[in-house]
């Protein structure tokens, strides 16, 4: 079972997915098992953390202090672009979590929400594939 | 099938759970497939790594060096604590891996292990949900 | 169905595997599911990006920005090697990412390739684990 969610997102914008995953698990009619959660494109990045207004601002900033936009990267030679910044933060972050459920909850914990996060240098328009594992 | 383990960790410890991990492949008693490994918790991370001393040290270090404790974080005007470092750590690193076993084996290297880390700026019983996936 | 595939890999350099999870997708028969790729040893690490010239100068000049080469790593002392930041940056890349595919096909964006990156000092034969989730 696989379903692709889509969130518009600003640069450097997190969304909290939580929900549509919980759904999605609700959906399946699974007791217990593993959701897959990916995103689908090179400048978007999966991750969890403690979805509040504080840290919506300190994960970008760490990001951009790891790699910084404004600052060259080869990758601006080979499309005249501006996002080498973005490919590589993605790229740390990385793609996929998957996260187990028993008895239908996620085994999450209270403050640990699931994100997408785009790192892309515009806004944009974020697919999130889903997929029950096992 | 679905297992939460625990284990008590100092701020920046990691521990070492990959014979944890072991013996739940064994207690299924498949012979091939693949183990989530996934942190409970917004502060704990999963990774793996060789675990030997230094790298015990090297690893929190560096991690320390992206995202400094003591630095402000927008984190800590939320809930008047001082753990914004530990959170951004952690979703860096990342909440889940998946390990792939074969024959009964984890198909790891011979020096990597599966490590939980406390990334929290106090010790923690930091949870791990073990499950068998596929 | 699990498969080891081999790629030898100078240091810091990365290689697009995205073709070998394509047809071991092919070979699995299955329409609808999840393929985990593995790095089996802790200096290599799996991630998505988008594999062109400039990321992969781009992509291990930031990991060495955050783990660099040449500085002193408590790993040395236990082994007397040179490569304690390569741990580190595998640590943080991760050795895990599962792709989910639909009609036979990766749901990954057009510009986004599955690579393995090999962070240790030397040449290395890196071998990668895949395996049909689901």
């Amino acid at each position: 079972m696989t379903k692709i969610i889509s969130v518009k997102l600003d640069m450097n914008e997190m969304a909290d997915i939580t929900q549509e995953v919980v759904n999605f698990v609700k959906e399946s009619g699974k007791n217990e098992g593993a959701v897959l959660v990916f995103s689908i494109g090179s400048t978007g990045a999966i991750t969890t953390i403690e979805y509040e207004p504080g840290l919506k601002k300190d994960f970008p900033r760490i990001m951009d202090k790891i790699a910084p936009y404004g600052e060259f990267y080869d990758h601006h030679l080979t499309w005249h672009d501006d996002n080498g910044s973005s490919h590589v933060k993605a790229s740390i972050v990385g793609a996929s979590e998957v996260i187990p459920f028993k008895e239908g909850r996620l085994l999450t914990g209270t403050w640990q929400q699931i994100v997408v996060i785009n790192f892309d240098t515009r806004s944009r328009e974020r697919k999130v594939a889903l997929q029950i594992l096992s």
